[in-house]
C-alpha cells in the first residue's frame, strides 16, 4: 500500500491554490530543496513536489480531504528539528508547513493552561508563559523546534527527571484526520475517562495519524532559582554509577546529564570555548530548582558527598550567569559538535536508569567488536542515553557496512535490560529497520490497524516508523 | 455486530475447565448472580453463564483465544466497584474474572517502579510501596478497587490536583488482546517514543480493548506530613469561589474537596457520626501534604485569608488523628451514603477548574428545572464535580422520566463549559447514552476503528462505551 501513489500534477497545484489560496502554495525549487532533508544524520534528500502552508485548521482540512480524495501522500512538518526522518517526504508529494499556525491562542492563568497552534516554538511558548509568571518545564534542547513536533516525537529532554515528557503536559488537541474531519479531544481538565484517549494516541505517533492544529498544554509554576552542580569523574563508569544513589535521595533534581571527556573534548572544538576540570575523563551536571539557593546547595552537599564515595574528583556550582549559560550551552551544542567532527549516526535508547552503568559498559564492548567509536553521553536520570557512532579512521563504504548490525547489537541490549529504541527522537525512516527489535509483531498489527482507523488511504506521512 | 453470540454450553464450560483448569471455571448460581452487577446505580442485574478466573496471563491467553474463536463474549472485571457498569456482562457469555491474579511482583527501589498484577488492590499497593519507603500518591476512594479496574477507567480522586490521574502513574503493560496474543508496552522508564502508546491508548479503555495482566507503575517519596483544612461557609457559591483564588498560590495543594450541608446531612446519619460546624451550607477541604507541619500550617494560612475572603466563617485543621480521620471517612461515604438515602444517579462531569462556579449555578437551575434535587459534591480543585439526582418525592417511573434529559442537560452545559462527560468513572453501559455530547462522531468512528483493530470479533466487553 507504501506506492501507487497519484503524482502531483500542474492541476494539483492549481487545487491547492483554490482551496486555500495561492500564497499559501509553492513550488519554488530552493523551498522544495529546504523541505528534503531534516536534522537526521546520514539523510538522503527526498524533495516533495510542492509546499503547502494552511493558515488555520479549516485549510488543512481541506488539503488533507484532497489528498486522501486524489490520493496523494501528505507529509507534515513543524520546525525540521526531528532527529529521525519523520518530517522528510519520502514520497514527494505534498509537504504540509505549520509554520503560518503559529498563535499563542491562550495562556489561562486561572486554569495553568495554554492554548496553541502547532507552529509555535518552544521559545516562543516559555517567553509566553513566563511573561504571565508560569512555566511550561520541558526542555528538549533545541527551543526552535514547535510545539507540534514536541508533541508529534513526544520530546522529553533534560528536565524530565523532575517534569517527565511531553505527553504529561498535553491536556487536549484540535486535529485533523486524514479524510479531513477536525476533531477534539481533551480540554482544560486533567480527569477525563471519556472513550480512548485520541490526545494521548496522537502524542509520539510521529504525523501518520493526524494533523495537531491546536493544542492545550498544562503549565506549572517556575521555582525562584535554578542551579547546576558540575562533577568531573576518573572514569565514566563511576560517574554513572553515581546515578542511582543521587536518585535514591528524597529530592528529586530537573535532570542529570553524563558526558565522556570525547565529547567534551569535540564541543570545545566546537565552540572554541574551554570547559572546566576538561582533564578528567567522564562528567556529571546535576540540575536543581528550588526555591531559595540554600535549598538547593542543601541538597548540592548531599550529592557531592555521594558522586565523592564514587571517584568524583570535585564538584563545582559555576559561580556566575556567564559560567552556567557556558556549561548549558555546551550540553546544548554536543549534537551539532559531532555532527560536525565526522559522519555520524544518532542514537537515543532508553533503559531503566539502574541499568545505565550496565548499559554503558555492553556499549562499550560493541563499540570494540565492531571497531566504531561511539560517543556516549544523554539524560542519565532517566535513562535516555544519547549514542553516536562516527565514521573514524574507515571509508564511508566500510563505516555504512559496521553501522546497522553494531546499531542492531546496541538496541538488542537496550531491550534486554528492559529498555526500548527511542526515548525522545521518535522512529521516523532512521529507526524504522530496527523497530521489530521493540516492539513484538502482534503490537505491531495493533498499530497498523489503529494507522488503517485513521488513515485507511495511507496518505498521511507514509512509510514511517512501521509498514503497512 | 453487537448480537448473534454464540451461547455458553456444556461444551463450552468443558473446554474452558480443559483450558486452563476446572478449579478455576465456576457456573455455581450465587457466584454468577454476584458478578450480575457492580457498583452502578439503578443498574439491571446481568449474570454472566460462566467464570473463569485465570492464574496468569497464559490462562487468560487461552480464554480470549478460545472465545474469539467461537465468538463467545467476555467481560473482565476486577473488584467490581465501578460505577458505570463497565464491568456488568450484558451479554451473558464469560465473566473473566482477575481475582487470581494478585501477586506484587516487585517493588523496584531504584527506579522507583512497582510491578503487579491487575488483581491487587489500591490498599496492597500502597501498603507494599510504602514498606519500601516509596508512596502510591493516587487515592481514588475505594481502597479496595484493583489496579487493573483503575487502569482500565483512569481513575482519579481525590489526590489529582497534585498527583494527576492513574495515567501519569502507568509505565508500561503486559497485555493479553482479543486474539490471545500477550503484547508488551513501556516499561520500567518514562521516555519512550516508540511506535503508538498502547499503553496509554489501554488506560481508560474500560476493558473493550485487550484484558492488562501486568502493570509497571511509576512511585514517588512520600511526604512526612499530611493534613487538612476544614472550612464552612454560608453558600455553596462561595465555597466554590475561592477554589480557582486559593489555586492561584504558588503551592500546590494535593486536593480540593467541595461539599454542600445536604450531603453532610445525608452522611452524618449514614455513619451516625456528627460533622464539625454542620449549622453551615457548604464547605471546602483542603488537603496538603509537606515536609513539615511548619510549613504545611503556613500554607493553610493563607488558604483561610482567601476564605475568609469569600466568606468562609472558619477554617480548622482536626486537632487529632482520629477526627482527621472522621473527615476523611465522611468524604469516603458520601456515596454510600446517598445510595442509602434514596434511588439515584451518578454523575461525574469535568470542567476547567476555573468553570466550576458557574457549572454549579447551571446544575441548580437545571436541578429546578426539571423539579429533581440533585446533590452537589467533588474534586473542586481539578474540576470534577460528582452530581446525584435523587429519586424524593416523586414516583420511580416520574424519576426515570426526568433522569435522562436533565442528565443530557448537564453534560450539554458542561462541555459547553469546556469540559466532558466523565472524570474518572468511565462511560460504561451508564453513560453511553450521552456519549456523544461529549465526543463527536468523527472520533468515534475513529474509537470504532481503533476497537476493530484490537478486537475485530467484537468480543471484549461488547456493548460498553458506545456501539460498534
Amino acid at each position: 500500500m507504501d506506492g501507487n501513489y497519484s503524482p502531483v500534477t500542474e492541476e494539483t497545484i492549481k487545487d491547492l491554490a483554490a482551496l486555500i489560496g495561492e500564497a499559501n502554495v509553492s513550488i519554488k525549487e530552493h523551498e522544495l530543496a529546504g523541505f528534503a532533508i531534516d536534522e537526521m544524520p546520514l539523510a538522503r534528500s527526498y524533495p516533495p513536489r510542492v509546499i503547502v502552508r494552511p493558515p488555520d485548521s479549516g485549510a488543512v482540512s481541506r488539503v488533507l480531504a484532497y489528498a486522501s480524495a486524489k490520493r496523494i501522500p501528505v507529509t507534515p512538518r513543524g520546525a525540521g528539528t526531528g532527529l529521525s526522518g519523520g518530517a522528510i517526504p519520502i514520497h514527494g508529494g505534498i509537504l504540509l508547513s505549520l509554520e503560518k499556525m503559529r498563535r499563542i491562542i491562550q495562556i489561562d492563568e486561572r486554569n495553568f493552561v495554554a492554548v496553541v497552534e502547532p507552529g509555535v516554538t518552544l521559545n516562543e511558548l516559555h517567553q509566553a508563559a513566563e511573561a504571565c509568571g508560569l512555566y511550561y518545564p520541558l526542555y528538549p534542547g533545541e527551543m526552535t523546534a514547535t510545539i507540534g513536533g514536541n508533541v508529534m516525537t513526544n520530546a522529553g529532554g533534560m528536565n524530565a527527571v523532575k517534569y517527565g515528557v511531553t505527553r504529561q503536559y498535553v491536556l487536549g488537541v484540535e486535529a485533523v484526520i486524514p479524510g479531513g474531519e477536525i476533531i477534539h479531544s481533551g480540554g482544560a481538565y486533567v480527569k477525563n475517562t471519556t472513550g480512548y484517549d485520541l490526545t494521548q494516541l496522537l502524542i509520539g505517533s510521529e504525523g501518520t495519524l493526524a494533523v495537531v492544529t491546536r493544542i492545550t498544554l498544562k503549565l506549572t509554576v517556575k521555582l525562584a532559582k535554578r542551579e547546576v552542580l558540575f562533577v568531573p569523574f576518573l572514569d565514566l563508569q563511576n560517574a554513572i554509577d553515581a546515578v542511582p544513589d543521587i536518585l535514591r535521595l528524597k529530592q528529586t533534581p530537573v535532570g542529570i546529564e553524563v558526558m565522556d571527556q570525547d565529547i567534551v573534548k569535540i564541543v570545545e572544538k566546537f565552540t572554541e570555548k574551554e570547559l572546566p576540570y576538561h582533564q578528567y575523563q567522564a562528567f556529571l551536571m546535576i540540575i536543581m530548582e528550588g526555591d531559595t539557593e540554600e535549598e538547593i546547595y542543601d541538597y548540592f552537599a548531599r550529592v557531592e558527598t555521594i558522586c565523592r564515595q564514587h571517584g568524583a574528583v570535585e564538584a563545582t556550582v559555576p559561580g556566575s550567569e556567564r559560567a552556567k549559560r557556558r556549561l548549558f550551552d555546551a550540553r546544548e551544542k554536543f549534537y551539532l559538535a559531532v555532527k560536525r567532527f565526522a559522519p555520524m549516526e544518532m542514537i537515543d535508547t532508553v533503559v531503566p536508569r539502574s541499568e545505565i552503568a550496565r548499559f554503558a559498559v555492553q556499549v562499550k564492548e560493541l563499540s570494540r567488536k565492531w571497531g566504531v567509536p561511539v560517543f556516549f553521553y544523554g539524560h542519565a536520570g532517566d535513562g535516555n542515553v544519547h549514542l553516536h557512532p562516527v565514521q573514524v579512521d574507515m571509508s564511508r563504504a566500510e563505516f555504512d557496512g559496521k553501522l546497522h548490525p553494531l546499531m542492531a547489537d546496541i538496541y538488542r541490549a537496550a531491550v534486554a535490560l528492559g529498555g526500548t529504541i527511542s526515548g525522545e527522537h521518535g522512529i521516523g525512516i532512521d529507526k524504522k529497520p530496527f523497530f521489530g527489535i521493540g516492539v513484538e509483531e502482534p503490537a505491531i498489527d495493533i498499530m497498523r490497524g489503529i494507522k488503517r482507523a485513521f488513515d485507511p488511504g495511507n496518505i498521511l506521512n507514509p512509510g514511517k516508523i512501521f509498514d503497512l
